[in-house]
């Protein structure tokens, strides 16, 4: 164990050193997530399809339980179940955008993770920053469970439990347990924890913060102790149902899923739960007693219980959806937490959007109305007039709204867009509007991958470092 | 597919060019035994021990269902259900011994195995040619089912089913179904079917040919059908039971299997069944009902039922046994199918040798005696007599000495001596004589071996072909 503990320790330093400025001590918030005696005896798998750039790259790491597709390096970095999809970065030739500038890639983009520290982390999407299109690095950081890293390069940065950096490109920044930030890029800079922030320079700011009382109920994180409160508990709970889908090699594949819908087969499917056409289920995904309609999309770390998805609805990276009814493209943000009453489920009209780490969990019956925003918390009818907006609304604001503790500033209708983009790029994506022919997505891509598994040295010093691995087309 | 079935005919082709000198089309005994659909669905697995040097280096290849362990590389070859165990090779600064010469090698042996089309194929032991200790080839070609290679380099050469190539280099030669060959170099040679050969140039020859009739009832080839008779019926009787091994990433242990023993998880264990101390049992054998005593082992396609082990006894690669008691350190030669009755199991006593490829089917109770020799066919008392000599009237032999239709010319002596001294170095190298701290073989090295598990491409033109990949330590 000796090389695996000297790793875990020689990572941890080099994130403190990155953090020096802000006199910050990474390890009591990892070590306590980091089961040494799993990291060296649980096995790593990466995807095969022959629809992707395949290149991937491990030396002197742990990469217990995590799962790699796509082309991906990681050099001297602890994985623990952590997620690497390299499936939506840029292949050689591809043109890249930034403010008028158009760049061609002349090699394919890869991911890059280099000493760091990845606990059930999610790593998805492509590099938005401008000055490094071909490389999606993850370098000199950490991040504690249930952490998406969205698009964004990290060097030198740390994210707390179920905190999400979304195209943003941080240096030596903390962001604390559930904050999502989304700012374009940020220098030593900390995010408070259970902040919102959308920033588009120029352009608008979306802020709220969640009261600290509300945030401890869900989402606790102390030194020296594994992250507590609901959201732990409710995986926790769920946590057996997985041993047998990564217990076995090959699975029978469930029936009546359609031709065109992707369901991993590292994700749990539960009685009684209907597919439908071009829907993606990915793997660590958990679906119970649902059903999900044409186009919707459940993704790493999301699970779906007791409740309708309409169509073309996404649940984003590790959202959460119990007793909800969802109505045609509606979109729940990362990490979202809706619980909707079983005799009561929540409503959501079409064409809403619940940002982001926001948690509705009722008291009392609520209904979404069609075209809205939410963000925050919510519980009763009340908490939903202090968190919500309708999109119309939104978009006409030009300078300052606020409701509730919310506040926004700048172009309304910009912000509205930028959502409203998104979401048909991530539906696009997806493949949500394949039509047997065109518009091919992760669903119908991801429908025929092989699984490889590797497995890290079993005994002596290196015991729990992977043997180093290159694997080309 | 394209890719795979043009990778099959080329390395067909080549090895017939190697061949063309004996006009022969090895193509119509291997296409019928290599099943496309199953070659892209298998995976394949190699192990991370942390006691063997490693590097693994796998191209252009298919690898379906086959097993690499220590250092080797395939290129643009099909290797179907093989078993690549690269756990003797020589180590970089080992010392070679050939005929009073010392050579001391400069870097680790490597099995490489290009351009060639292995079935249920089982490549063991090391290098014995002493022009290249460093390299451990097998070229050009082609093996079928449960073939042995074992420490024996070919280029441009067949192996018929069930035969098996010891410690000679071939080049070029044909050798049929069930021939046993230990020649120590062959050029162009045909070895015909169910021909046992043992030679060592100026010292001893060992010949027995099994009557057509015999080895027509046990195995029957014939071009464009795969092979058939009693040992294809008694195999393929039993392959079910290998699913459930093959198809769980982890098993659980196996209770009451002593610390110095190893039981690989991808063997069949069946109750009831006793393992004693420094045992050792590969992948793909088989154990039933059957008691293994101290030092025993069971080698790859090894299937031992109703038997009882006493101790220290050998079953070479792909023997059999059933309804069989072998007092201390037997040793039951490669692919021997060794069958008693049910109510009078054969009995083998202390120090005999049932060479290579013998068929013992009794009719009527049989007991070996003690320090004896037996080959060939054996169903009777009086076959028997035809087929076996006590090991001190053979070691008495100084010219000719011929036993049924057995012809021996040279040092029986020699002769003896070689076999007594091989599996004393057999049971060495699998860990019987350990003694907690020393001696330490197989069956100590191999406990604690971590299984991984590469895919080809599943879908696509090189659908069924494997990426590159290289693991390093």
């Amino acid at each position: 164990m000796q090389k695996l503990e000297k790793l875990l320790e020689r990572v941890i330093r080099r994130v403190n050193i990155n953090l020096r400025g802000q006199d910050f001590d990474v390890g009591p918030f990892l070590s306590p997530c980091v089961p040494l005696r799993k990291l060296s005896r649980f096995y790593a798998f990466y995807g095969v399809t022959g629809r992707h750039p395949l290149h991937f790259h491990f030396s002197a790491s742990n990469l217990a339980g995590s799962y790699f597709l796509g082309k991906c390096r990681v050099d001297g970095s602890v994985l623990y179940k952590s997620d690497i999809r390299g499936d939506e970065l840029r292949a050689k030739g591809d043109d890249f955008h930034f403010r008028g500038i158009r760049m061609t890639l002349d090699q394919d983009e890869i991911i890059s993770i280099s000493d760091s520290l990845l606990v059930k982390t999610l790593v998805h999407n492509r590099s938005h920053d401008p000055e490094n299109p071909e490389i999606f690095l993850v370098k000199n950081s950490a991040a504690c469970p249930f952490a998406n890293i969205h698009g964004s390069p990290l060097e030198g940065s740390f994210l707390g439990a179920f905190a999400t950096v979304d195209l943003t490109t941080l240096h030596g920044c903390i962001v604390g347990p559930f904050a999502y930030v989304q700012a374009g890029e940020l220098w030593h800079d900390r995010v408070e924890p259970g902040q919102i922030w959308v920033n588009q320079e120029g352009a608008f700011d979306f802020r709220y913060r969640f009261p600290a009382e509300t945030l401890a109920e869900y989402i606790r994180v102390e030194p020296g102790r594994p992250p507590a409160g609901r959201f732990m508990e409710f995986l926790n709970a769920r946590k057996e149902d997985f041993h047998r889908v990564f217990d076995v090699v090959h699975l029978a594949p469930i029936r009546s899923v359609p031709k065109t819908a992707s369901l991993s087969r590292y994700a749990v499917i539960k009685p009684k739960t209907r597919i439908g056409a071009n829907v993606l289920v990915s793997q660590r995904a958990f679906i119970e007693n649902s059903s999900i309609g044409k186009g919707s999309n459940a993704q790493e770390n999301c699970f779906i219980i007791n409740s309708h998805l309409e169509g073309n609805d996404v649940t984003a990276h590790g959202a959460k959806l119990i007793h909800t009814r969802l109505a045609e493209k509606v979109f729940v943000g990362f990490n979202s937490f809706i619980h909707g009453l079983p005799d009561a489920p929540l409503v959501v009209g079409p064409g809403s959007i619940i940002m982001p780490h926001t948690i509705i969990d009722l008291k009392e019956p609520v209904s979404i109305p069609p075209n809205h925003l939410v963000w925050g918390f919510v519980s009763t009818p009340e908490d939903l007039r202090d968190h919500s907006i309708p999109l119309a609304t939104l978009a006409d604001s030009t300078r300052m709204t606020t409701v509730g503790t919310m506040e926004f500033t700048g172009s309304g209708a910009r912000f509205v867009a930028a959502f409203q983009n998104r979401i048909d790029h991530i539906l696009e994506s997806n493949g949500a509007y394949f039509d047997g022919r065109k518009k091919r997505g992760h669903a119908q891509k991801g429908q025929n991958i092989a699984y490889n598994i590797i497995q890290p040295y079993p005994i002596g010093a290196q015991k729990g470092i992977y043997p180093t691995i290159d694997i080309q087309p």
